[in-house]
C-alpha cells in the first residue's frame, strides 16, 4: 500500500467518524450512520473524479468501503455518549480536511490542470464530503458558519500545495507537512 | 424496446410517482411536480452513469423525458387527495428501489465493474433519485429515518445480483425475481 | 475573448451575484460569500459538463474564478442594507437564467446531442446552480415556489434556440435575442 493511498484512507475514515457521529446526533440507526460515513469520506473525492473525468477511485479500488464501515462501527459500539459532545466531530472533521485538501489537489496537478484549478479542486476535495454530508442531513452547512473559519485552511492548504509544486518540491512528505499545518490551524480556530 | 430498457422505465415512472406525491404535499405546482419527477426518476440513473463514466442513458435516449411527464400529469390530474397519502408514496418508491438496485448493478457489471463495486453502484442507483428528491425538497431523507429500513432491501437485492453474476447466473428474468423480492420485502417493512 | 465566452462569464456573474446576495441574507462570512458565490455561478456548468463528458469549463480556464470574486466583493462592500431586499437577488437570477438557458443548450447541440436531450440540459444549466445555492444553503429551491413561474422561461428559451437551430439558424446574436425574452418574461412575471 503506498502512502497517498494510505494518507487517503485515514482521510476516509476520518470523515467518516463525522459522519457517523452526525447521524448519532441526529438519531439515525446504523444503516444510516453507514450511509452518511461513507458519503462524507468518499464524497469530496468522488466529485473530484468525476470533475476530472477518472472513474472515482472509491469504486476502483475496494480498500475505500474499510474505513466507512470501521468508523460505523465505531461510533455505534464505542461511543454512545459521544453523541451529544460537537467538539469529536470538529476535530475528526478537521483531520479529514487536512489530509483531502493536499491529496486532493496533488491528484489532480498530476493528471495536468494548472495550478489554480488544482487548487480549488483540492478545496472541493477536502469540502465536498463534510458539505454533502450536512446537506444530505438537512442542516445549514458547517463551511458557512460565520463564527467559523472552516474552508480558510483548506484553502491555504491547497494553495501551498500548488504553489510547493511551480517550484518544484512534491512527495509526500511536503503533503504531510502541508496537512499538519492545515490541521494546526484549523484546530487552532475551534 | 429491450425488457431491461422496459424496465428501467418502470422504476422511472415509480419514482417519478414519489416525487410528484412529494410535490403535492409540499403544495409545488405542476411546473415543480414535473421537475420533481424528473430529478426522481432520472436522478439516481445519472449518477450512476456519471461514475461510470457513461453518457447518462436519460440523456442519449429521448424515452426516459416520458414517464415523469407521465406521473407529474398523472398525480395532478388524478389524485387530488392522495396528497395527504403517505402510503402511496411509500409503495411508488419502493417500486422504484427494488428496479433500479438490479438493473443500476447489472449495468455495472456489464461495464467491467468488480461485483463489490457493482452492487455499491446498484444501491447508489436505487436511492440516488429519492435522496435527491427528499434533499432539493428540503427535508431529512426517508433513507435516514431509524424506524424504517429502507436502504437493507436494496442492498440485499443488490449483492444477490452481484453473487449470482459471480455464479453464473444473468439475465432479465434473475433481475425481475431479485426485483420482486426486494419490492416485497421493502412493502413487508412498512 | 469569444462572444459566447463573455455572454457565460456574464452569467456567472449575475448568478454569483445572487449567491452572495443569499449568503448576505443568511448572515454568512465573506468566505461563505464566496464560496456560494462560486456554486451558484458555476454550479450549474459543471452539472452540464460533467453530464456531457467533458472536463468542466470552470476549471480548463482560470477566467471562471474572476465574476465570483467580484461579485462577492461587490455584495460585501457595496452593499450592506441591500441584504434584505429580495428584488436585487431576483433580477440577477433572472440575467443568469437567460444567458445560461441559451448557453447550455447550444453547447449541448455543438457537442452532437439531440435537440431534445440539448434543451433540457440548457434547463439544467439555467437552474442547476440556483438551485444548488438554495439547498446548500438549506432552503426550499426558488424553482418550486408555486407562485413563481422560475423554471418556465428558461424551458421556453431553450426550447426555441433548439428549433432555431434544428431550423438552421445559430449564432451569438439568436443567443442574445433568445436570452433577452427569457429575461423580459422572467422579470415580468415578478
Amino acid at each position: 500500500m503506498t502512502m497517498p493511498l494510505m494518507f487517503d484512507l485515514l482521510g476516509v475514515f476520518f470523515f467518516g467518524v463525522s459522519g457517523s457521529l452526525l447521524a448519532a446526533r441526529r438519531g439515525f440507526d446504523i444503516v444510516g450512520s453507514l450511509l452518511l460515513a461513507g458519503l462524507t469520506g468518499i464524497g469530496g473525492g468522488i466529485v473530484r473524479d468525476v470533475i476530472l473525468g477518472e472513474v472515482p477511485t472509491a469504486f476502483a479500488n475496494p480498500y475505500y468501503f474499510v474505513p466507512p464501515t470501521l468508523a460505523a462501527l465505531l461510533v455505534y459500539f464505542v461511543a454512545p455518549g459521544v453523541q451529544r459532545l460537537k467538539r469529536p466531530l470538529l476535530v475528526f472533521d478537521a483531520a479529514g480536511l487536512a489530509l483531502f485538501c493536499t491529496s486532493g489537489t496533488v491528484k489532480a496537478l498530476e493528471l495536468g490542470m494548472n495550478p489554480f484549478a488544482a487548487a480549488l479542486l483540492g478545496v472541493t476535495t477536502a469540502v465536498g464530503g463534510g458539505l454533502l454530508r450536512d446537506v444530505v442531513a438537512n442542516q445549514t452547512p458547517a463551511i458557512f458558519d460565520p463564527r467559523d473559519m472552516y474552508a480558510v485552511p483548506a484553502m491555504m492548504g491547497a494553495g501551498l500545495i500548488a504553489a510547493l509544486w511551480v517550484a518544484g518540491f512534491s512527495g509526500w512528505v511536503w503533503e504531510l507537512a502541508v496537512a499538519a499545518i492545515v490541521f494546526t490551524l484549523r484546530v487552532l480556530s475551534l
